[in-house]
């Protein structure tokens, strides 16, 4: 079935069902000119929004409509926990060709849930409207904080070590994988799983707030780029160390069968989703505990004007540059 | 100078400037992970969002950016006004054709600054992408109410009047002037100027909501289509009378000229703005105070099943149904 044979609000009927996960929360859901949400005393807001566009950010070939959803939130909900926060609303804006199947609606609509069920998100609004081009993604979202506890880019001080929660490049390999077609490389299927599907690190971004994270940034963009947007605000350089970037074990298999080199994919790659976060070092036992599990640390911070540097394992150290992508201006210096 | 020139960054870098119209309610605007806003002590947030996508809700044929970027705004701020609320902050998504000028950009921002200062709302955040298709542009808008003065579409009563903010019709109108190339019709260029830039009633919304009306919408579709949206969830039936309906005296002469049926706009054009409400009689003198202007009564609600009727001037009963702009399948009824 076409969407034009159910219409608008046909389609919005079939989509509005089990969007709130915290009824206590929400006094009213989709269906008025506006939701109704409560705060939580105590806590400041945070707004984000991110918009996916198809041939940009997504294309068609390499992602379920399901996946998709789950993506589109992620973001948002990345975004989220890169200051500390909990995620607690979303509003969903969507253009839509409307010769789309129904069906494939319904089933981004169930990515959609997916994800706000796993976090803890109401899906409390939106905007449903035809597109004369291709499929566009709007989500915001809004989350709280304890106001102390808000962790924000500029904050990395000389002194503080670098780290990351998680293992880096493998989204950028599992899309390269999907692009190319390839079957059958060891390690590529997780690869692949874990660049349409990432998980944000809303998991621990609140707790690693709280236990005293100096700044954080979420890896959207590349490691090198990321870096940028944190010593840049801050005032300061970092230096990391090539050996103490985190791989999976996925990663490294592919990466030595399909000969290529997994720094690449770790500083130039996107979407890993993983925490990039600096700290005092004699904060990193009190960080661990909070989140319960080892934290990776790959530099440290120096005093500086916002010069990254990359300590190979020969000793020599190279200028890292941001090269994530850029709109309108494809991977130039920031 | 196209967009491609400067990057994504140095548009940013020069759209970001003149954002905050309260700092007091913002720790931090454009450029971390998300914004970090205040709260306002006892006060629950109204959440909406809404996406305008081109040669759909709008053509360059007949808008400047700056129009644009105010009518998109715009849409965001009537929605918390219909609910009673104030309108607090804004995030922007764009997605660009790259070839775009920059100076198309800045004066499509310079819109949404505009509209943004004159209700004090606060552009705290956003997206800037590019689009290989049309210019998408999507906006989401919190804000407040006291949690006792929020107006939902479901609260009228029978025995409540029906009451509009102000005159209808004249976007509509406008709109056939623009598209029609029309020239020198009597009272033509307000029309035209009433669709290019509508002004939400958020000067009359709260104040509607705290002196006691009973329901409440804001006329973006025409009104036939906004009663339904009052009487179906309300679980009422709505009579109009036609003479009630408040007509400019531009309309009016306009419709004269062109030998148009001025009720036509009113009932199945869109874009007014104006507030349709319902209240108890006895309430009416205190909301005109509570307003410092008359309202305009227009009709009676009974009870129903959600069955809406025109009374026309012989006194004949018209069945009115649902017509305005259904996404994916246009005219129908709802």
């Amino acid at each position: 079935m076409e969407i034009r044979e159910i219409g608008e609000f046909g389609l919005i009927d079939r989509l509005k069902e089990n969007t709130i996960c915290t009824p206590e929360l929400v006094d009213v859901g989709i269906g008025d000119d506006c939701a109704v949400v409560r705060h939580r005393p105590g806590t400041v807001q945070l707004l984000t929004t991110d918009m996916l566009v198809e041939n940009v950010h997504f294309t068609l070939l390499t992602t379920t409509p399901q996946e998709l959803g789950y993506k589109a939130i992620a973001v948002n909900i990345s975004d989220i926990a890169a200051m500390g926060g909990t995620p607690r609303h979303a509003l969903l804006s969507i253009a839509l060709p409307s010769a789309l199947p129904v069906e494939f609606v319904v089933a981004l609509y169930e990515g959609m849930k997916e994800i706000c069920r796993e976090f803890g998100v109401n899906i409390v609004g939106g905007d449903t409207v035809s597109s004369p081009g291709g499929l566009v993604i709007n989500v915001a979202v809004t989350g709280d904080a304890p106001p102390e506890a808000v962790i924000l880019r500029s904050g990395a001080r000389p002194g503080d070590v670098v780290a990351v929660s998680g293992p880096l490049g493998d989204s950028a390999a599992g899309l390269e994988l999907l692009l190319a077609g390839r079957e059958s490389v060891p390690g590529g299927e997780v690869l692949k799983e874990r660049h349409r599907k990432p998980r944000p690190r809303a998991d621990i971004g609140a707790r690693l707030a709280s236990a005293g994270v100096t700044s954080m940034n979420d890896i959207s963009d590349g490691l090198s780029s990321e870096l940028q947007e944190i010593a840049s605000p801050s005032g300061v350089d970092i230096i990391v160390a090539s050996e103490r970037i985190p791989f999976s074990p996925e990663l490294q298999a592919a990466a030595e069968w399909m000969d290529r080199d997994l720094l690449h994919y770790a500083l130039y790659g996107g979407e890993d989703f993983q925490l990039l976060f600096t700290l005092p070092e004699d904060r990193v036992e009190a960080v661990e505990a909070a989140i319960g599990a080892k934290i990776h640390i790959i530099g440290v911070v120096e005093s500086g004007t916002g010069r990254n540097r990359l300590r190979l394992g020969d000793g020599t150290c190279v200028e890292l540059r941001a090269r994530g992508y850029n709109h309108f201006h494809k991977d130039v210096d920031k």
